[in-house]
């Protein structure tokens, strides 16, 4: 009965793994990945909290355009931190693997504050995306502060 | 009339510049964005390839969802291309600046090709995939043969 349960839960862990082994050949490609959507993710976010912090005239259309980009690539870097990736060239902190469901909650958190940011910055008032930038950085920035190294 | 030219010239080139130097405070910058877009649309366009190639079994979500992000992505890094962003950490060649025009025709086939792959997934079907993946990847080689250094 022992043995059975070891090999259920065995195959239950090859079958966790495979999706990830199909989609990073190598840890540092997981890394690559991650780090790259994330790059472009802040680039557009940038953009936008330029506008919400007056640092650049508003403009609703590419306000817009890059929230939008802002709320896509969201969705991509969780998918990079893959076991075997909290090493090599990379300021992810341990916690990310041993607390991954609180780890998910604060990516599935921007995800959802990004999106509200899409959504906001359709309306065309200034108010209305700087509240929902502050709520979207700050998604950011509790995440960093827990999982990512100095 | 000659000084009134080169004004006027020189007021269209700032003017050109203005978004540029408002989107990326270095050309390092811009150069690490069209690198991450790349690489992010890079490892989406992989997996797509795989199912194209047997390499993995096919799996008509998997292959639709992937091919969306290669659309997604492929609008972005040309925006990455700015003057003064040709030395450095880049295999980019100086035909881009020199041919401004041919180098924004071959990434408008990309996004439209990426458009017609991600049509292509939808269909559910192998066969039409291959097609559309193939033509895809024809953009991405011809660019990178003129364009890009060994």
């Amino acid at each position: 009965m022992k043995a059975f349960a070891c090999i259920a839960a065995a195959a239950t862990l090859l079958a966790m793994a495979a999706p990830v082994s199909a989609q990073f050949a190598k840890p540092e490609d997981a890394i690559k990945y991650r780090q790259s959507a994330l790059s472009v993710m802040g680039t557009h976010f940038g953009r936008v909290g330029a506008m919400a912090n007056g640092r650049i005239p508003f403009d609703a259309k590419v306000a817009s355009d890059n929230a939008d980009i802002v709320a896509s690539m969201a969705k991509l870097p969780w998918a990079g931190f893959v076991p075997d990736s909290d090493k090599g060239n990379t300021k992810a902190k341990p916690e990310i693997w041993t607390e991954q469901a609180k780890f998910k909650e604060s990516s599935d958190k921007l995800v959802a504050e990004s999106t509200k940011l899409a959504a906001a910055a359709k309306t065309g008032n200034l108010d209305t995306l700087k509240t929902a930038f502050a709520a979207t950085a700050g998604t950011c920035k509790a995440c960093h502060d827990v999982y990512r190294k100095e």
